[in-house]
């Protein structure tokens, strides 16, 4: 039998749960994991459900069980998705100097921990070429000017075109992407940003941190949007520090909690596990 | 309307999710959370529905739900509670000198952040009585000899008869108690060790832990086993330490660990969302 | 023999540590612990020493000491201080309704795991009153309204003259201080502020919180300035939370990390152990 | 100028401090941290000092120093080092099939964040060469069985010999050292251990973690000794779990505590800041 993933995000009504369970019961699916998420305040019902169709019952491929689906889906008025559990989304990495949440990237993804699938590697810098063409993946420097910014936007645009790319993770990519870039981009970018958000926000953060005298670093994975560090934040990861970090401490400090927050935001985006819900998120896990 | 939590623990099978909200959508219920696992290496399903009923479409009351809900789950061969979600349960805390744990517990309680009625005290020594008593709640001093050990014991289980207690909790109890009672309060009773089990099993896990050189203490709530320290584990807090904490600075060090260790423990099980599993406990929350 | 504290800040130049050894071994003095930083950036040095004078050796006691050590100081050109180990800070703790930080301190201090003397508690609600005064505690009722502020700080800084009070300690004391008092209290008063600075400062973090979607709050307890949630930070304290926290539920979550924070800061500073510096703290500890 | 660390351990006695820093005092050295701890249960003192020289004063290098130092040390009966502060320790990586440790200490090394010379790495399996090799290193095939095993320990020490390794790390190299290798690089030779010591020792500690039902499971990072994971501890981290975690995913979770506690443990040893203390360690940092 084959497994998938359904997620749905609508308006709450009752009777989801019974409708949803009902659709995979008559398909005589077996649920391997199911979680659901009611926002009384927002009036929002999310939901996720792991399962597994047995081939002997019929199973007709995700295309079909959506196909099926939306008939039960169009009475409740939001959107939903069914994926093959195996299917690994496609990622394209945009990096810059630091390279130490590419590397991190890199391996889970080269050992299966990171069940997604890497297809390109875009840095304004050419320092990491050698590391990702050694795990076998197209590397593409796409150098940033002033001047040069919205060609380099629409190379990146067309490689993600040309590579059917589902997900862009901005692991530590030092340039701001422009309104249109990060709108176009909504909801399929994933930024690590390495302040404990919403605290300093903007360049420099470790800086500000050391400035303001603070005992503890962090890191938050965000989705990206048009206002910069204002996005929805899918995970935040801290470290404590004392008045003996200088600001140069605090970077190295920071590093360990910019990958962990980071590949926690990627694992959990592509097992479906992360709804946006205005400007905030809800994790199902 | 009234609010309800209904916890359901049977083997796996197709559909009991939905049966479930199958029964709860016939009376027009709210589900205001719904948490489920389904152990599949054990092929044991655990569920817990939190709903609101409607007043307008009828409220039979806990007692009645749990009697129509019986004719449902009587199929799944499995064990169902249904209870007022607004039920405090009545909690019987054990202390003997260290007092941190108890005055934790008492305060929260207190400010309803521990939505228990703590209904009696009782401890082999008197330290405690005053605190106790000025927060109105009755105190029993039963102190334990090797000899009185089995009248003491009987006192107990009179006391928790008499204030129909469902739940003892063991605030740094250093009594250990007999196989016949650890028995008699299985599921029953919530121990704190004060170590990060199963490291330091026994006494003076804090001078084993000095003596082993460990960089992280810990305490565990778990409930009490006839088997000593092997109880299902339910909540486990740690604090990082170091070389310069002798035996008695690692005492002081965790004692924050097991208050909070303990509080969430007595926490979720009062609000029904842990579940035996063999040695091991789901806890759906 | 008698323990003494020698704390020290003063300008960075070579041998101070020596100095300050010499003098200690003049005295035969034993060393118990010695902790120093030295902030090269601002050439700045702090020092901690934790010694035992013999008393074979003549014990001038630490008015004596001070004496003594004034000579060796005076080139130094900064501030020192020693005093009796066993010395107890004498407190007063301000609050408001949220009283779970000041049963937290009390508890502490009864113990006897915080090393202060805890003389009155000031708070601008009587609810309280009843705790504190179980405690052994004077307990002062001064209740705030914008026309009586003045009268209302006028009467905290008689009952700081008449008890000797050397640290205020805001547990969740709701009242902003006004910019005199904040001055005249500067590096005596700790508060305790609801969230993860520079984070959410100002009112209600919580909220704040909830409408950003952070996933971790925390709590920063920090010396109290003129500029509001803005003085030099001596301990924080983070909590996970997810989307499913509403803002209550954070304001619930948040009580362990403001406790913990408070506390520690509390500890450390009536220990001699932080040291203000510019809009930071060093704590040797 | 240069810049040195000298590390001593040694009975207690007074002046200690005062005769080290005498010592600096009187070669104009420039004191950036010093750190040391007074264990006075067992009456053992330990210290580290980073000092910088100034060229003007005259500078005799480590091997100079160590030879003026020798004098003042010979009183005290214990030992000590002086060795540029930067000077890299010479770094030998055993690894089995887990490679996720290799990587990281790699590119840690590779980055300068961990400032040691990875001069070769040995593996029982093959699969790491292209990654090992890519970073430039040599790396060594040698496969053990149990009548290789003598041979494959005697090539190990080969290896070690032959590249000055003055710091063997076993990152998951899963083959138990014999107590005649482990006796040989007592102090020189870091384990990380996947499991929370001296929880769950000997072979699949996250199966046996799964079996207990714990809810945190942790990595050790630790010497080497012939007594299997009795060694002293150097760090340890902790990873909260929840009963949906079965053994694989467990083994997952476990693996960024491994990489931090090892990273940390190799980090402390070659800055010179890990002090054998019997069966415990003292970490001054």
């Amino acid at each position: 039998g084959s497994a998938y993933v359904l997620t749905l995000d609508c308006p709450e009504r009752p009777g989801l749960v019974h409708a949803v369970t009902g659709f995979l019961l008559e398909r005589h699916a077996d649920i391997l994991e199911l979680k659901q998420f009611d926002d009384f305040r927002a009036g929002r019902f999310f939901l996720r459900v792991h399962f597994v169709l047995d081939a002997a019952h019929g199973d007709p491929g995700a295309a079909g069980l959506s196909e099926e689906f939306a008939s039960v889906a169009g009475d409740f008025g939001g959107t939903f998705e069914i994926r093959d559990a195996d299917d690994r989304r496609r990622v394209l990495i945009m990096v810059s100097k630091f390279g130490h949440a590419l590397n991190d990237l890199l391996f889970r993804a080269r050992t299966g921990e990171l069940a997604v699938d890497v297809v390109a590697v875009v840095s304004n810098h050419p320092d990491h070429q050698g590391l990702v063409e050694w795990h076998g993946i197209p590397f593409f420097h796409v150098p940033v000017t002033r001047e040069t910014k919205p060609q380099a936007e629409e190379r990146l645009l067309e490689l993600v075109g040309q590579y059917d790319v589902e997900l862009v993770v901005l692991a530590r990519y030092m340039q701001i992407l422009s309104d249109g870039l990060a709108r176009e981009l909504t909801g399929r970018a994933i930024n690590i940003h390495h302040s404990f958000l919403p605290s300093f926000k903007g360049a420099k953060p470790y800086h500000q941190a050391y400035e303001r005298g603070v005992k503890t670093v962090g890191a938050t994975a965000h989705y990206v949007s048009s206002d910069l560090d204002e996005g929805p934040i899918i995970s935040q990861q801290v470290q404590e520090v004392d008045h003996a970090y200088g600001p140069e401490e605090l970077v190295a400090a920071g590093r360990d909690t910019e990958c962990k927050a980071l590949s926690n935001a990627v694992r959990w985006h592509c097992e479906g596990r992360v709804f946006l819900h205005g400007n905030r998120t809800v994790i199902l896990r």
